[in-house]
């Protein structure tokens, strides 16, 4: 039984196998087979097909237990939060701050647990204007996904980011997909800046998009945080102070020597080959699946993320 | 800063209200005030607004740690499952098997670790025909949510179960949203019966529909599923047989003795006041809230369910 089992699991799997890195792209994988699956269309991938993540925009968090996060920023989204997110990594503000909430089904949140003597940010901003949105008009890029979406007139993907677009607003956003970072903000619209932030661990809070900041998303390491046990407390907060999870660091991949500096590809989401991936996560021609759904949620498309190929 | 972040976040937490329970249902609780918020709508429930989880059809997961998962059947859905699963739990079949998988942001999957000798399933089946759907005809509630969805012609909710409906075909289905209970199956649509359960722990793998049976889903205690590490096999699988979460046991409700017998309420979704809760879910007027969402996902609802008041 258990290994029938493992078989259809194997194909269930391809749910998500676009949020997990693919050992099958190293050099020399084979080329894609009939019925196209998700796997044999990242397989005939080439090099051209997947942009390297800018170091600058690589955020490497480090937690005390040796765990990694990797996050990607989106300064094409929130160019003002990217930029006082690096530089509050690059101060070593993050350094020792905790993880102080686990809410299931919802968000993972870190900052100061000292609520006494907050830590200061330095040369950083402890907070700025929320940057919710911005105009569709400069975008670099925008690859509509046209199976509709319960919470935006149009959705897609902007440089391997899931994003929202409101034509009669002339309006472009971060989704709050699965894995997505955020800025943890208080009353004020204004009140949060990056000392505070966020990361999406449960089904996609969409009603929050366009009320807060997104910044970008994590590339890889969700586990890291998803594992985490939830907290007791009113909204998931860890109600001791030995329950928080302690960050060793935060750092932007520039900001690290060389030789400990992470690299990561994402898949372009311009690309015929994109096309043909979101095809295959849109009708699941796995033998496995009986009806092919014929459409996909953004949420559910997944940006494939890989290690740079060496050489 | 703190305060205000709890604060803020005290609004973002009202996205997963409907998951939790509520003690702020207790008798004597305030009366709503406007703007009506999820609570408040809750709070000015009666008694009437909420139906009993019947106990031969709430399942009490005990993990050998102790902690206590608690689900729902839904046997108008899949009654032959609902049935088989039931005399798995009152034989004790699943009495020391295992969680074996723990794939992040997709299932939590447990069987019978032992793929030499399986452990025999008795008078109960190994296997039944795939309960994927069933016909609109029959079908006791079904109250459509308007808000649109991706995957389906029609959504709503039928007894408290996020399901879905295809009047071209006459079919109705339950969804896979968070917190759904599915039976393992292999390649063959009715290779799958009950030994082998999984539920969803990540964004709402909806592709799944109508492609392996839902005989239910938890009512509480996710956490002590989502928390889980992740297997490191593929598909999430755990590779070593000491990473195993063993199951002390699994019984219906019914089959406990009455002392040690939990006893759940879940709000029912055919009343004004549900209508009312589904509101407060499409638009959120909480102060935090600066763009009024106007629509909510099927998975983003949440069905409340509570503690079956005493006396």
């Amino acid at each position: 039984m258990r290994a029938i089992h493992f078989l259809g699991i194997a194909m269930l799997s391809a749910a998500i196998i676009g949020c997990q890195t693919h050992p099958a792209l190293a050099p020399g994988s084979a080329a894609p087979q009939p019925p196209a699956s998700s796997s044999a269309v990242l397989a005939a991938s080439t090099a051209a097909d997947w942009r390297e993540v800018p170091p600058e925009q690589l955020l490497v968090m480090t937690l005390a237990g040796g765990g990694r996060v990797l996050m990607e920023l989106a300064p094409e989204f929130a160019p003002l939060h990217a930029d006082n997110i690096r530089q509050l990594a690059r101060s070593g503000y993050y350094d020792g701050l905790a993880i102080l909430r686990v809410q299931d089904n919802y968000v993972v949140q870190w900052g100061d647990p000292n609520e006494q003597q907050p830590r200061s940010v330095g040369a950083a901003q402890r907070t700025l204007p929320g940057e919710f949105s911005r105009p569709i008009a400069g975008l670099a890029e925008f690859t509509p996904l046209p199976d509709g979406d319960v919470y935006a007139a149009q959705v897609g993907h902007s440089g391997g980011f899931a994003a929202a677009r409101d034509p009669a607003r002339g309006q472009a956003w971060l989704a709050h997909c699965y894995g997505a970072l955020g800025v943890g903000r208080g009353m004020g619209a204004d009140s949060g800046g990056g000392p505070e932030l966020y990361v999406v661990i449960g089904h996609a809070p969409r009603h929050l998009d366009r009320n807060i900041t997104l910044a970008g998303r994590v590339l890889q390491g969700m586990d890291q945080l998803t594992a985490l046990p939830r907290g007791t407390g009113p909204l998931g907060f860890y109600e001791k102070p030995d329950q928080y999870v302690t960050i060793a660091s935060i750092r932007a991949a520039a900001d690290l020597p060389t030789s400990e500096r992470p690299a990561l590809q994402v898949l372009r989401t311009n690309t015929p080959l994109w096309a043909a991936y979101v095809d295959t996560r849109r009708n699941r021609r796995d033998p496995w699946f009986i009806e092919a759904t014929g459409h996909v949620d953004l949420c559910n498309v997944g940006v494939p993320v890989r290690q740079t190929p060496r050489g």
